[in-house]
């Protein structure tokens, strides 16, 4: 009550400041105790004022929606024939053409599904939370940590060809580092600059930390698996010898684009979402709110900055038109837009230009038995292997039911460059062929498959933009101004690139930097936090 | 169809070599290509024979259930007016009696519950997961790891008081253990016993872990959270300043009873389950399975081997009764069973006297705002503290929903026997003057509360039993054969102590050892893979 009470003193000071004053105080941060994702600018300002938004994404069309709440027209040309962008779940149906590749669709039974796209929400992505919680979309835990999964080192050294649990290497890894560590530590052979009393703890520390025995030796430990597992009556469990630290080693185990320290990074820590029934129920969520002002089949083909606004031209299945508006946000992702007809300044058409976007693939394979559940007990995460494949995804949905799709491969870079020069065929033989080696049971189970390649899908030409220190100084800050009329706006304008929170992030800003012209009020992003 | 074929030779052979090869060959392991929790014994040969159950918790209403798809008949007398025993989700409408303390009921808003018992199923526990399937009870992932979770040291140190986050301290621990560790590889002042060039990849490894900069040192990272998280534009994060390595040691941030080694051991490791809609709907499942022979509010007083079966002594709302039967199976958790009139051998009698069982308490709250989650992006996980709460349990289920119950404290042994000595409100009281030091929301958004001593449950007076190494030599032996005509199981006759997982693997054992008696087959029971 204290909250709502001052909360209303507050919009009467406001009203007597005039009109202007309380939307721009209002841009996120400035109410005292709005949460970091709150967004409320006032509406109304935004009547007779026509925004077209290029791309019908989640950045193209969060801005729409936003825009429309403060009283904006907008206008959405999306060149697809659905929405979502890169928020793509493939299903019974879904189709594409691949540049150099003719149409295939995918014929997935019903309620089977991979997310070909952003398949994971982190927890304190609080945008991305914000509006599956605003539009309604019901979120379950995207397993991302399974330690059931597998290391799996193809032809490399005496763990080659073998599936070893990650709870093997990582508390393997544990026993055998802290054990040296606790050793140096209590013959004094390394300085913790600690107290005598602290450093004993410290000890305690390392001998829980590592699983290790009263001499601070590693041997073995349940926590790594059991041999024969406990039970009833004088069952009591057999757990299994350690691997040979030499022979982790030299079976690539550690090698960096191989073990896993990924799941220690900030943005692939428990606890990690996805939207029940495939990611793009956030962007069907939102294409409902934008529906009567947004234009599927429409590509864009020029962009044209005029004195009193801009002028976009598009075709679609009845032609070319042209289009006006007061201004635009591009959405666009750059590849895409570098082949498109513009007026932009040298600046941004360097940018548009230069910088680079990740290569990036996956396939979704449907089984008819998820023998993975219930032969092997891995029940999502994420099997790592140092060939083609890089990755294997389990599902983290519909666990103990009947069929079920794998991401057969994630890979990124040369390895995904590999595979996307691949027909659909070959890469499919690919996945099955690798696959197997892990999952003997892929050829009996195996239904049908359907790839993605990102830098082949027509209207993104690439997984996500990928600058380097020195570009973020350079051509990402030619992106972040207005180019006459036109606004940029999408997660290559965000540090949060790849994530479905660059899309929502930069809509808002962008929503923000255009009511603040169109309503003449300074409007500010707010700060985000942690 | 390879293995169709065989198995169906397999069963000509078998009938050629009589009626009662097969039924024991089919137990469990014999079968080839049979995975560890398929169970299939022949029907048919329990014609006539009566087996009574003691105690309608998991165990005993899984050997009821099995011992009928087997064709004898059953009789479960059940103490309380529910079944299920400690797989209990405490909702609107439950209610107790503890010893001591008076009969109380939960208030829980429809639709929210808290799991009283087991909350955590294993994803390598087979049989939980077998029944689960078999009885068509749906599972979700219980989020046992939260990098977003606090370690919260009341009064202690520098970082007394403070919320720190998991992945803080996790991270920090990591890089200044790695660091002391790469220093010390580096500098030759541990020995590996590696090749040069398999130090060298241990020497990236450890950096990798760690974290650490290109001079192995340990500075700032972003895996412990930003100070200010990027966004869009320029907004590229702050990363915070890492805890020194003294606060965290003199904080006790790194004490055994605090600090979560816990999430490496087996059985609480990713993936994790629990049922949806509360872990008594597998009790709920089985309940249905079994109904017609399940007798609740039949408290048993007197267990009486006879020469040819047994006689079983006891009481409901009409009186008491007396059934006889020609074998029994007692699941009574033997702290109760103790109290209980009964002509056991010495062997028996002294065990059922002597193995201790663990004191633990849990506390449900309800608060009419998730603002663990709203304000603090905390979905699911464990909170631990040095406090007698010892863990906060966050919901996992209905993320972002409006209301909630937080498991308030969840204890152990001493902290759990001061606790529980308490009155409901004091408890209350507890939970919620410790709670809001860590959350200050604990006030404004606090409904109601439930607590749970299970030292203190008529039917249980204790968690789960405890056995030291050398009782499992003595006492534990002796409840693993048949006294007479009763056969001992629950969690306490297994290696897999305080987990449903016992229940059933007792359950299964003990159907196997009945058969076997009574079908005058020898019938095994299964080797448990891990």
């Amino acid at each position: 009550m204290k909250n709502q009470l001052s909360r209303r003193d507050f919009l009467k000071k406001s009203a007597v400041l005039g009109a202007g004053a309380y939307p721009a105080m209002l841009a996120l941060s400035l109410l005292p105790g709005a949460p970091a994702h709150a967004f409320a600018l006032q509406a109304g300002h935004g009547q007779g004022k026509h925004v077209v938004v290029l791309g019908g994404g989640l950045a193209g069309m969060t801005a729409a929606y936003e825009l429309r709440k403060l009283g904006y027209r907008c206008t959405i040309l999306e060149a697809r024939e659905r929405s979502g962008g890169r928020c793509w779940s493939v299903r019974g149906g879904s189709s594409t053409a691949e540049t150099q590749n003719p149409r295939h669709a995918a014929g997935f039974d019903k309620g089977l599904y991979f997310n070909a796209g952003p398949s994971r929400i982190p927890h304190h992505h609080q945008l991305t939370m914000h509006y599956c919680k605003e539009l309604g979309v019901p979120l379950e835990v995207y397993n991302n940590v399974n330690e059931g999964s597998y290391y799996f080192a193809e032809g490399k050294g005496p763990l080659s060809n073998k599936k070893v649990r990650a709870r093997e290497v990582h508390n393997d890894m544990r026993g055998y580092m802290n054990e040296l560590l606790a050793k140096a530590v209590s013959q004094h052979q390394v300085d913790t600059a600690l107290t005598p009393e602290d450093a004993a703890k410290v000890l305690e520390y390392l001998r829980a930390e590592g699983g290790l025995d009263i001499d601070k030796a590693y041997k073995a430990s349940a926590r790594r698996g059991y041999a024969e597992g406990p039970g009833a009556g004088n069952h009591a469990g057999k757990v299994g010898d350690p691997h040979r630290l030499a022979d982790i080693v030299s079976s690539g185990l550690l090698d960096p684009d191989f073990y896993n320290v990924a799941e220690y990074t900030y943005e692939l820590q428990m606890t990690m979402f996805q939207a029940v029934g495939g990611m793009d129920r956030i962007a069907g969520a939102l294409e409902r709110r934008v529906a009567d002002c947004l234009k599927l089949g429409a590509e864009v083909t020029n962009i044209q900055n005029q004195p009193e606004g801009v002028k976009i031209t598009y075709k679609d299945a009845q032609g070319p038109h042209e289009l006006a508006a007061d201004l635009c946000i591009c959405t666009v992702p750059l590849p895409v837009l570098s082949n498109l007809s513009h007026n932009f300044s040298s600046d941004v058409s360097r940018a548009i230009d230069a910088v680079p976007y990740i290569q990036t693939g996956k396939i979704g394979l449907q089984f008819k038995r998820r023998f993975w559940e219930e032969d092997e007990q891995i029940f999502g995460g994420i099997t790592h292997t140092n060939n083609d494949l890089t990755q294997i995804f389990y599902p983290s949905y519909d666990y103990l039911s009947q069929k079920g799709i794998l991401i057969g491969y994630y890979n990124f870079n040369e390895k995904a460059q590999r595979v996307g020069e691949l027909t659909y065929a070959q890469r499919e033989q690919l996945a099955l062929q690798k696959g197997q080696l892990i999952h003997p049971q892929y050829p009996k189970e195996f239904e049908q498959s359907f790839s993605v390649s990102w830098q082949k899908q027509p209207y993104s030409l690439g997984g996500w933009a990928l600058y380097s220190p020195e570009e973020r100084q350079t051509h990402y800050q030619a992106l972040l101004k207005p180019d006459g009329h036109v606004y940029f706006a999408g997660e290559h304008t965000t540090y949060l690139t790849a994530w479905m929170a660059g899309a929502f992030e930069s809509a808002r800003s962008v929503v923000a930097a255009v009511h603040s012209r169109l309503s003449e009020q300074r409007v500010s992003y707010p700060t985000v936090k942690s």
